[in-house]
């Protein structure tokens, strides 16, 4: 009986993967918190903190297959949080008190944070690996249609013309700006929690920072240079990166569902038998993917500003603010999983209609060019007279007094200037890309 | 494998409850929908549209126990929407293609949207009898503690008395708005939804209206005026209930955990062995619901927004914004229930130390009824005079130039008028409760 | 120099209004104090708590034009609350230390927050004039298109015929469940507040309870049962009606938004020379309200999201969560009151093309009536086989294949049912908007 | 009349700063709207695009002393933009018709965002000023308190000791990350826009992205790889940097206004006379400057969220979403400099009282450190045995049943391992804070 979305078992593969639901599972969880305590136990073992025979032990039941989660639940419910519960299964299941060694001058808190972090370490490659494949698609789709020309539009209005590949060059940027930040943000956010009641790791003695240092590097964490137990900045930071990243599916969904509609139909969701079919309407092909990515991408940005939110924490270790992460950490990672899902699919098979897109650049029988005669005609009438003149005879074109190239033609302040013939040229809109074509090799070129 | 935290396998009965988890389960709203398609066959059958045959064989079949749900999921993933997937096996399971005449005249939205209302109404009675039951919990409190002098607080600093009665009793009054709101939002909510593909009934002919009518009377909901499929302000209206309730939900919680302070501890949670105790600080006693109130709450505001952004639906059914709600609508009320199941445990057993509040009381030696002597100094000095001479004489106290009543008896401006034997009653914090008592019985008197 | 988006000097009137400033001004609030002050002294004198001299000379100075707003704000840093500044004015204003009679009994958050709820009962009177005049233009349209055809539209497809004025009536009645809504929350919410430090009338003795209620009934406010000055659901409750609201607003706004499309055109904002010009493109026309209205939507709905923060308050008096109240009330209301401006302006003077609709909708070549056909064949070969027969054929007529009567006609298990001429009718879009102008005529029966 | 909070002529400088306001005010922007303007002319002119002649004459009027705001404030509601009227207004400003020459090339959107992103530059100056202020305040703190001992606290209980240095040292890494996390923004957010129309700088044929290059040398600008007019991630990215620094200001807002309580009274924030005084109580001394962070930070999260919403734009320029940027990119930087001043103005001159932290560390009468008992027990008991009976113990003083010496030195399993004398010095707090002064030191090691 699952009722949350990212969870049903109709909807978890539409708003979320089997992959990132792995990671945050409670399985997973509860063997991120055993990985910790072994790496801990072996680590205090070679330092001589805690007997080899004790460690040796304690490894031997760190796998969550052992542990009752039945038996986890009530005694989390009864306690508040679950790591002391899995500490009591894990010293039952150690022989002869063998166990009493484990989570040694360690607080519940230190394991949840660390199993977090590497939580978030897992998540971020699977994030990662949805980036690369979007923007590989992205590319594909920048180089193969660079000279395909369509509207560009502005405020729903077609205004000037674009290339297809410009658009998704445009696209492509701010996918290679967000590995950027992921390659930023990974140092200083994979960096572990080990500290104690309240992070002076007052019940280690002197050799606190060694066993902190050693655990660490048995993790593959950074190390911390002072508790954060109450500075969630790095885990809010990694929801603003979700909060980026989705910004921009959402951004793609957007452009997707406009181009898709009956009245534009440039491009299409990936076609599979059946798919966005409506119990009702055979005609239509419904932009599925593009409205599942809109919702989880509203949804992700509320989590963003709970995680904020979560940054309100008081003293040493916090008193409700932290559990709202327990919410949150795993809702963001799942949506924006379904989203990057959803998104990968979307731009990796989208059907693209250049025809289509050369007739809908012909609706304004040469209006969306204007903007090239007015600069044409610009350094003949000033820039702003060119404006005013051009701007009135698309305004009597709308009226339908005549068509665009006779009205400027016989227009008395263009005659002196530019003959029919001159003017021709200006209203291919196919003549009008400018730098398009150029500006998608400057993206193409970086690195992703 | 489940990683959503309102359905965790360890942590679904901390932020959430079965109750509402059934509710909104995959197999309730499909048999919601079932529900919908059953009546929709009565009625139709009722009136002739589709043969009675037709519909004994469909309600014989809408059983969610028949269903795939495996299959569904398929199915789901590949339409895009649940509601067709459920109709081919509702069709697939009757005899003779009888099933052909369910979902007759309906559009998928049209039973999803019913379906929700119908899990609306069902879990805004869970919600009541939350509403209900921490309000006679409030209100015994109220009672009970009507005349127990505390401190009231303002800034965190101790202010002016008040009882702990008084305390419970504003937010008994909350309750009962809360519990008005519910009243009158109950009947403009639950409306149903049948109006076809664009809602104006037009595959169902002249008879649609009746159509319409006998459903919504066969479900026991509202019959819409005009098709809601993209006006969402009823589903948005019940998140900003729940956000208001949670709203209240949060302050309780945050007297909770202040007053739980190790400086103040005046009242506790209710005791369970082990409950709220840490793994290395035996002397600890967490605030553990009110942690799970918080963080609850601050997840349901964020939910609030995103069901508004809901409403911002394009056409006749929307690209996007309605699938926020399929999402945010489950987990606005499990996470509320989970808020109000911790709320309505903590009221209900809250143990409460008038001696240490009396204890505390006495903490400022009188300084916390300097309003009572300013008051009383008033129509001798004047307001602004009498609150000058006694602020002055607060900032000596706490210098630790003397006692409140010493320097009070002793002041020039004060001698004249007042004598040590006349001032020291206004020293007394359990004289300057005022009418504390007075408004717990206004509140209680108001029906609930 | 000014620097917020709805005071700026180039702004304020396209993110707010004249009159929603002014009420939420800080001459307007302070102004508000004071007639809260008069009320108080009035009563007092009245029940003989201050000396009638007092009273006159207090009322004669109830006048922000006599304060100094620059010595309030430095007053205002200094205290961290503008109210004791206010007094101390007051006080200094009177003659013969008459002042200090003023405020008797009140605290700083009474005053500031039934000036609060002074400035909600002035505002949402604004808030409904909007509201009926959008209702009324709506009304206006829904009466003129009841019976004009045009492409509903589902998931930014064509899906089935509907009126424009079924499109306005669906809009307009979820202005009425508006309209309801507020008059249900003004009772409720229009409440005063007077309780002194922590709310319990202490230093008023046994009068307060008079005093409070002489005061509310001066005010022509409802008196509260208990303080609520930690109890914020009725300030919460306005920011949700004010979401609500918007989002409606939001949905009028997509539409429109979408309606302009260069490839739709189907309305347009009302025009005005220059309106929506492009410095660059003289052939566009910009939504430019529908741009507003989606703007200050979306920041509406997060100040909800604050305003349910803000109910988290600690104690009798809160520390910081009060405050958000202080930026996010004016802040909600005055960009309300510009979405509410804009879209009043947009509805009442929508220019309408029914020529442009009624060619959208034979866009797709009957293909937006499949499901007329759909249903039409339905009793002879079944709901489903009809879906998947006709299903069909529309995926062969967007291919190329034929025109959709052809291949109906021409179908093996078609033609046996229905004939060429029979199938024609179905075809007719204008002839399957089926319980359109009922539904709109049951809209306009309902009292605003 | 002005009514938002950021700019009231009370609280202005309550919730923002002059400097931070004058970087967002109308007459800045539109300064900044010319000094692109300007910059233009000059690139345009060396490359020999204009003549010399305009280009001079068009500097001579690149003042916003020069122009007409009221002026500026109508053409803007008649066009939707303000650059046109500037642009309109620099032509009439300009000689022979000489400002025709000016604008070339450029879009309005070219302009707002480039003016935007030199806002952004000048704002970030003054966040990095608070910052490094605060940081430099927090490292005196570390410094001075690196070895005062106090309770530390956990879900508001006391936990086990620490420091207040180390407390100070913990926020101090905090703002280290954030003053890192500033320096990889900066390059990738510092980037202009210049693209015409669409973003392909169609108007200035093959010179365009010379001119483009030009420009940014000229503004101290990145050159954009291409056009961003629709993907803000760069904009939004700098709202979650607002959103993290503000967010670890809520948390010191949190702990100060805890530490102030009367019951705790470890810290106050900055004495000046009549801060925090009431108008009805002398004694208190409320936590002003945390009030307003509490307030503002509450508000900047849902400011993040929305200008991540901001994101969704459609095609090469928006339709809205853009929109929202203008109103949450000023009061977002507004609030967050009021944030960051009343932050730097607390925490420059915070009040610290190690007398009382030592009392208060001592009023659990050695509970705080039953950790430090536990650990020192678990050698000879087992770790968990030690938890067990300390536990146990520490109800039992609770409890009242004896001094929690007595109870440990008289139990029957920690008497044959450890004597009263080898006990007590467990019990003395000061004894048991770890770590702390080696992390203060490692985090003071560490570049600001």
């Amino acid at each position: 009986m699952i009722a949350s979305a990212p969870d049903s078992r109709v909807f978890r593969d539409i708003f979320s993967t089997t992959a990132m639901r792995r990671i945050f599972s409670d399985e997973a969880r509860t063997q991120y918190y055993l990985d910790i305590e072994a790496a801990l136990a072996r680590v205090q073992a070679r330092m001589g903190i805690i007997p080899q025979a004790a460690c040796d032990e304690i490894l031997r039941h760190c796998d969550v297959a052992q542990f009752d989660i039945a038996l986890l639940k009530n005694q989390t419910e009864r306690i508040g949080y679950p790591v002391l519960p899995v500490v009591q299964q894990l010293v039952a299941l150690c022989k002869d008190g063998l166990g009493e060694w484990c989570h040694w001058g360690a607080t519940t808190q230190d394991i949840t944070d660390t199993a977090t972090i590497l939580q978030i370490r897992d998540a971020l490659k699977l994030v990662e690996d949805d980036l690369r494949a979007i923007s590989e698609s992205l590319a594909a789709l920048a180089r193969a249609y660079r000279d395909t020309p369509m509207a560009g539009r502005s405020n729903l209005q077609q205004a000037t013309p674009i290339t297809f590949g410009y658009k998704c060059a445009v696209l492509l940027a701010g996918f290679q700006r967000h590995l950027q930040r992921l390659r930023e943000l990974r140092p200083r956010v994979l960096v572990g929690e080990f500290g104690g009641a309240t992070g002076t790791l007052a019940s280690l003695g002197a050799a606190g920072l060694k066993v902190q240092e050693g655990l660490m590097a048995e993790l593959g964490l950074g190390q911390p240079e002072i508790a954060w137990h109450t500075m969630r900045d790095r885990i809010a930071e990694v929801g603003c990166f979700l909060g980026l990243v989705t910004g921009t599916l959402g951004k793609i969904s957007m452009d997707v569902k406009l181009m898709m509609q009956t009245e534009v139909e440039e491009v299409y969701e990936p076609f599979a038998e059946g798919r966005g079919s409506s119990s009702t309407m055979p005609q239509k092909r419904n932009p599925i993917s593009s409205n599942y990515i809109h919702a989880c991408v509203a949804m992700v940005r509320q989590n963003v500003a709970a995680l904020l939110d979560a940054m309100v924490e008081d003293h040493e270790r916090s008193t409700g603010p932290w559990e709202i992460e327990w919410i949150a950490v795993p809702e963001i990672f799942l949506l924006s999983a379904g989203a990057l899902a959803q998104a990968r699919f979307l731009v990796g098979g989208l059907q693209v209609d250049p025809a289509r897109m050369r007739a809908n650049l012909d609706l304004t029988k040469g209006l969306i060019v204007s903007e090239a005669v007015m600069m044409g005609l610009g350094p003949a009438l000033g820039r702003q007279r060119a404006h005013d003149v051009v701007y009135d005879i698309c305004r009597e074109v709308i009226a339908g007094k005549g068509s665009f190239l006779d009205l400027l033609a016989g227009h008395p302040e263009i005659r002196p200037h530019m003959s029919r013939a001159q003017l021709a040229p200006f209203l291919d809109p196919a003549n009008y890309v400018g730098l398009a074509g150029e500006m998608v090799d400057r993206v193409l070129a970086k690195e992703i």
